[in-house]
């Protein structure tokens, strides 16, 4: 690592305000959209995040991450960070005082609007993460995220710093670490420049409703089984419908919830038969 | 590394039956559950699995990880494991004779029954991963995971591999990796003894169709807020009472989708009060 400040054009460095800085070895746009990640596991950063297109952008600065390890922040000699939960029970609670003097100093030079800088707790009761969600941290200038661990968090570090709690579905993990890399890598690739085709987030699933329809390449027969004849045709517009089609046929038959919403939005009878 | 194989009590060295085994350097329980992961992206594993309690467990042996490098393959000189979607549009989709290669390696020695071994490929279009699917999953001898990257696989290989769809929820990743290793922690971690507290499990939200009710720490008063007295009340029953009103609360607030299940199921009625 270079000890002397380097600028070039749009790239500059700028110091780092966390313990443990993944920037450190790599340029920064300024202004980047930044994750700010308060973990007891460091280490488990960038992960996956730091492999394929993903981790270019992250190379070239386009966005970045920054650790926050919560040890430091933990009590007496041993740095304990959580204790037996009031009331008792199984596990243990992060505690209210070392969470909030990590959010303390995440909060270091971030605007203070969640809507410019959500901070979020990753936890199974927090609202069920979205594509919609995503496209509206994609948005922010960056987002801290509290990892958990344990039988989760004191209740009143969530109401003192108006954390938003996010749920990534209807399982339980043994941390928010995993949880964090998904939120942020949903996030993170809506943000212009970081995959090279814009364009096939627009077409994917989700972004008008449905699921995606199914996919074929080359070869045209596989194991006795061959490509649909429609997408061999070249008519752009029958493909498109048939397209659509199997979106709508494969939505409702495995998400009868998406398809009810996007029967509301269309103006459509959900049970009637399939325009074609 | 030792070249001499160890075995001492129930672990034993089983041979490994993919190019890159992540189990070599550790030793393996019989019989211990198994995610075979296909990945172009070997290198993103164990990742955060390979930490804290569920790394421990890796290392004892209590359950294992092997991953099928996608790339070798591949076809032709630059082993391309892609191609265009026929009938025209963005980004690129695996072929079906690559993956189907790879998942025939990776069925070696593992049952055809789906129930014995789910072969799952994680996808926005499958249906959402949940506790229940997360249990099931547990009870299975292992599974194989495919993860995806760019547009999607050849439905065709879908079709004649029987594979499992499964969406980790309403949002789109960049690939399958970080997919695959929440799908790995939920259901590992329900394994006996992969935890050393089985009790949390239970405990915990979703078991019982609500949202875990607040937790609390010392110390009793920070920043002005004060642990709820009943709480410190000492009163068991009742301690137990006001955590069942909380839960149900917040699930009714957060979660009317759950609320409502819960309900069916309890015979109650979802836009009554709530029982004290």
């Amino acid at each position: 690592m270079s000890d002397k400040p380097r600028s070039h054009g749009r790239l500059s460095i700028s110091a780092s305000l966390v313990p443990r800085d993944l920037m450190e070895e790599r340029p920064r746009l300024r202004g980047a959209w930044t994750a700010r990640i308060v973990t007891l596991f460091p280490e488990a950063f960038p992960g996956v995040l730091g492999l394929s297109l993903m981790g270019k952008a992250l190379d070239q600065g386009l966005w970045a991450l920054e650790t926050i390890d919560l040890r430091p922040f933990g009590e007496g000699k041993h740095r304990n960070v959580d204790d037996t939960p009031a009331g008792g029970g199984a596990g243990m609670v992060l505690r209210a005082d070392v969470v909030g003097a990590a959010l303390d100093q995440a909060s270091t030079g971030t605007p203070r609007d969640p809507a410019r800088w959500p901070v979020i707790y990753l936890s199974p009761r927090g609202r069920p993460f979205t594509q919609e969600m995503a496209r509206r941290f994609s948005q922010a200038e960056g987002l801290t995220l509290l990892c958990g661990r344990f039988e989760g968090v004191d209740e009143r570090v969530l109401q003192e710093y108006g954390v938003e709690e996010v749920s990534l579905g209807d399982f339980v993990l043994s941390g928010g670490e995993i949880a964090a890399q998904a939120l942020i890598d949903a996030t993170v690739r809506l943000i212009p420049r970081v995959l090279g085709n814009q364009a096939s987030t627009e077409e994917e699933s989700f972004s008008d409703g449905l699921l995606e329809h199914p996919q074929y390449t080359r070869p045209a027969v596989w194991k006795g089984r061959a490509i649909p004849d429609i997408l061999l045709s070249g008519h752009h517009a029958n493909i498109a419908d048939w397209r659509r089609d199997m979106a709508e046929r494969l939505t409702k038959e495995r998400r009868p919830d998406l398809w009810r919403a996007y029967c509301a939005q269309h103006g459509r009878d959900p049970d009637g038969d399939q325009e074609l």
